[in-house]
């Protein structure tokens, strides 16, 4: 029986003055998906690992993407998808998109690959909105391809895939904490200053050209969101202090995981990546809050085969 | 007796969706200004050419501009400076910013240069305040550094030149029209929807992107914007069918040029940017609206010695 096993990876979406648009790939943390063909049309979730998650695949992240998938290619193949989840749900690093993104990338290839990874992402999308109620793709995007991408728009869907320098390296800590994305959401304002935005988009474009430039400096100095970090940073307890130990222990800028709780940072090098992690994980310690680390380089490629 | 005699581009600010951050530099279209020592301090403004212009060093922006250097340096020197004024007050090109670059680009060349081209920015600023009001860098930081510059932050200013793809070239219709820059100011709102910031931070960034892979398309895709351009272009008559029209000379993209009423479009090479120039002026020839047209290599320097 053809069995095809797939790394679904970890994102940081946002990334400071990018909100909704910037996202990014981790190397080493993510889950695990495990795909078999089945004799009857349609899409079978098991879940091998991790939390308790729904089966039906009508209520499952996977399951929807999946599904959507098969309805594009109007195909009468049936798949079983084996989940092994990793990421902790609502953690804020793409817990959901790891599932849509890993579903469609392991179902296409099932199928003999009729889609490029770049043409996964709408199905991918129609994963996620089941989890966040809108199709973002945020963090599906980053997922699937890899690196740093930018949406530029939706309508067409258009994903810029953007240069990563190759020192760049992120600190994640999840401070075991719950936080709701609904939650997360509804501090979000529907109008912004517009002297506020444009101090956002300036920022916007430094980052990017800090990018193709390989400038860690002006990386950091654009690593600045002064639109959503005011209104989510306070639903997250010992935000502050966590942000102020990664920038003492040298990182190059640091914010909120996609809606939170996560903090990332980004650093030069593995070796302040690790002090960062430490240095915001004992803020952690003192708060008796429990906590994940994850340090990894921004990663050059997404979800991939692992067998 | 020592002259100096230098070139001062005219410019292209916000270029759609950079507005406040972003600007060009035209590489044939612009004053020339004349620098003399004088026996006593200050500064003393000639027009030797163009509009009746304030010639009290105070009401002139170049005056404002060169004192300002003055004052910084704590000179006790003097300093004549002629103007031949040719790009027209108000058009959008940056005719004020032209005046203060190259005030204090020949001023601190006449003193020996004691300041770097990056550090005249502020004292330009300056002179373009008396202008506009505001000390703004979107016109007079590609005035002077040349090439298409971002304003990533004015507390601190810094502006960061951008990678200019090779064949870039601009067309500008100037339809001789009034339009006060206290009128293009007026129709712009405190706030904006968040939908729309996000879309405009999303093309930006791709714009950015854009530059650096000399992606041309990807170029054009991102000239959008949804935020300023709605509100003034009704300010402009003929602008619609304008930029119809150069969209459909082969224009990469196009859009208002700073406050208006000038009208700019992107163009990859010489020839596409010649078709747009008069396709554009075809649209103003059937309104009878005389106009000026500039077609030009975006400029890899910017305010330069001409002698």
């Amino acid at each position: 029986m053809e069995k095809i096993s797939v790394f679904c990876p970890a994102t940081v979406a946002n990334i400071s003055c990018g909100f909704d648009v910037l996202g990014l790939c981790l190397d080493t943390t993510g889950d695990l998906m495990h795909f078999y063909h089945k004799d009857t049309p349609g899409v079978e979730i098991i879940i091998k690992h991790g939390p308790k998650l729904p089966t039906l695949p009508e209520e499952n992240v996977a399951g929807v993407a999946a599904t959507a998938l098969l309805k594009a290619l109007r195909s009468d193949k049936g798949v079983i998808i084996e989940i092994e989840k990793k990421i902790k749900p609502g953690s804020g690093i793409g817990s959901s998109a790891a599932s849509a993104a890993g579903a469609v990338y392991g179902v296409n290839q099932l199928l003999g690959a009729p889609f490029s990874t770049q043409e996964l992402i709408p199905f991918a999308m129609a994963g996620e909105a089941l989890s966040s109620g809108v199709p973002h793709a945020d963090n599906v995007a980053p997922a699937l391809l890899g690196g740093i991408t930018l949406v530029r728009s939706y309508d067409p869907l258009e994903v810029i895939p953007l240069h990563v320098p190759e020192e760049l390296f992120v600190a994640v800590i999840h401070p075991q904490i719950e936080l709701k994305t609904s939650d997360s959401r509804s501090v979000l304002k529907q109008q912004v200053s517009m002297k506020k935005a444009i101090r956002q988009w300036g920022n916007l474009g430094a980052l990017v050209s800090a990018l193709y430039t390989e400038n860690y400096d002006l990386l950091g100095r654009s690593l600045v969101d002064e639109i959503v970090e005011p209104l989510r940073s306070p639903l997250i307890p010992g935000y502050k202090k966590a942000k102020s130990a990664a920038l003492a222990s040298g990182a190059l800028g640091s914010g909120i995981s996609g809606s939170g709780p996560s903090i990332f940072a980004l650093c030069r090098g593995e070796e302040i990546a690790k002090n960062t992690a430490a240095a915001m994980n004992a803020v952690y310690g003192e708060l008796k809050v429990a906590t994940e680390l994850h340090i990894s380089k921004v990663a050059s490629r997404g979800t991939r085969l692992i067998s």
